[in-house]
């Protein structure tokens, strides 16, 4: 793909806080963004001109919207394969569609990785009961039975402690095609939150440390507390993984860091976000380029651009009822507060984050 | 006025790139922006859904505009008194009818300027061809003679040196109300960008240090060269002024620094801009909170955020071809690079900017 000139349309699918940030990522720049969401209300359309409202599956609104833009790309990494298609059929879509197909089923994403000498929990596939006691033998308990796609923020999820009848945990989610994961004992959760440019650049941001409640993000503090070896391991895990998707765009490695049998700090991959990324919400007011930026940088065909750091950051999510603290952080000389224009706010829906950028040595 | 909450709407007088950095910033904040601006090709109209498309003098457009939003604000100075006061009997509009009719007038500005005892250089009316020998002799030469009303960049303005025909300098200037200044032997031009909330209270931003060429901004810098007690000076001024004023939003007081009889700096202001700046387009990227963001909620009727500044910053304006230069700025990874979504890079036209930050030692 050529580069594409300022002034040139991106076509985003999805039109949430990420479409959206990715839009006004695309104004900076110059650029022009064209939002495409089923829902009426998308949070994304307040920002931009250009709107399509359709369901991914109407191929004729689909091929319309990519003739009208210069590249395609997305919020979610749920995107249906056949929408993925129309569009890859008109306009280049970054990240591809075989991004989409290996990321969005947990089982071909963990074999894939694996087949990188890239670590994860150890995992076996579930098609039905009596595979499900046979992962159970090969995996261990505790463990966690995922269905292998569709899952996000906990859902589609079950323990399996001791005790726990098979019958009632395949039950309980639904008895699909699932994955047995074993549950890891970590210490912590990171993130790698990278970008790989048309022309194979690689730049990770510095690595983000993870706290979640209710399965849902809530902090994200930067630099994550780990050693120098098992950060640049885990770095090296999002880079290969990159390299082998040829992979164009920002993308997230999730990554739990445990104690190896020898006491040192390791890291296994969780899964792969192939799109911009709450955990890289801080780089907005704590790095030289923004998440948002170096995605749409990258699908442009433009250099990446640089990822230092301008201090410690913690980004704080406001989910639901937590914006109503917005009169305190109004009032905090050190927060910057980003909004995400949402109505409505549902328990566990994310309103909005603040962002605490301090001095290297303040800390 | 009441404080308003995310999802109200500001209405934004002015298409360019200033509204559209402050639709921007309406964004960020979950607020939405409706701009008004006769030029169909007007970049701000690229970021928001709210557009009006009407000349300034439509009252029907004007009252239609000011019943949909919820507070009407500016990128200009020059909107005309009708307007103003159209859109006043609606809604708030911040700053003030009084705010542009003291700021629109060279001579009522200084004169202003003069009674808070704050200083400016030499100044005299002149309305004719006799009024003009007379200011001559007030103010000697070398002095600048400049239309009262609409000057900008440069424009309406003529040097009066020893020798030139005061026939012809007022004649250059159109035989209009005029103003003649003594001419400053300044060392360097700074500037105060600061805000006001409607609580009164007042936030500056460290001083800039600029640099034109061609009488347009070229480089700012910051912070800028300048002893404490100067520095102190001209935020004094800038607040007095602000506060003379019962000023709602951001302002920047523009000043010469000069040396006096006894060889100390001091400051001398030259003009109010009662809007953004481009002098604190730096604040984007190096300071907490931006002139953009600080503005909304100024007039949003929300606290002020905090301005700490994040390193040493250098903004660079894009000025007609300078943006061929794009790629050289794409491949610097200190620099953050701001476009304005202008299709036609015409000489003296500003296309973006571009602004580095570093560490305050490495300077």
């Amino acid at each position: 793909m050529r580069r594409l000139p300022p002034g040139a349309t991106i076509g985003i699918l999805g039109g949430g806080q990420l479409g959206r940030m990715l839009a006004l990522a695309a104004a900076k720049l110059g650029l022009k963004a064209h939002i495409y969401c089923p829902d009426l209300k998308s949070p994304a359309f307040d920002v931009t001109r250009d709107i399509t409202i359709a369901p991914y599956e109407d191929e004729a609104a689909l091929a319309l919207f990519a003739e009208s833009v210069d590249v395609v790309t997305y919020e979610f990494e749920n995107v249906p394969a056949r929408t993925a298609a129309m569009v890859a059929h008109h306009r280049p879509l970054f990240p591809d569609a075989r991004v989409l197909a290996t990321t969005q089923d947990r089982l071909t994403e963990k074999t894939f990785i694996n087949s990188l000498g890239v670590p994860t929990a150890r995992f076996a596939p579930v098609d039905d009961r009596s595979s499900l006691a046979k992962a159970v033998g090969a995996v261990g308990r505790p463990a966690v039975l995922k269905t292998r796609r569709f899952g996000y923020d906990g859902k589609g999820q079950v323990m399996l402690r001791e005790g726990l009848d098979l019958d009632a945990a395949f039950g309980l989610i639904g008895r699909q095609s699932s994955i047995l994961e074993a549950f890891v004992p970590f210490e912590r959760e990171i993130s790698v939150v990278a970008a790989r440019g048309i022309d194979g650049t690689f730049a990770a941001w510095d690595i983000a440390e993870n706290r979640h409640e209710n399965h849902i993000l809530k902090t994200t503090l930067v630099p994550a507390t780990l050693g120098a070896a098992a950060a640049e391991a885990a770095v090296s895990c999002a880079e290969r993984i990159a390299a082998a998707l040829d992979y164009v765009g920002v993308l997230a490695v999730e990554m739990f860091v445990v104690r190896d049998a020898g006491g040192r700090e390791t890291v296994l991959v969780n899964e792969i976000a192939p799109r911009v990324h709450n955990s890289g919400h801080w780089t907005m007011d704590g790095a030289v380029t923004c998440q948002f930026e170096q995605h749409i940088r990258a699908i442009a065909g433009w250099p990446l651009g640089g990822t230092s750091r301008r201090g410690r950051a913690e980004m704080t999510n406001l989910i639901g009822d937590d914006v109503n603290d917005l009169n305190t952080w109004l009032k905090d000389p050190s927060a910057s507060i980003h909004l995400y224009g949402k109505s409505d706010a549902r328990p566990g829906r994310k309103m909005g984050h603040v962002t605490r950028v301090s001095a290297e040595d303040s800390a």
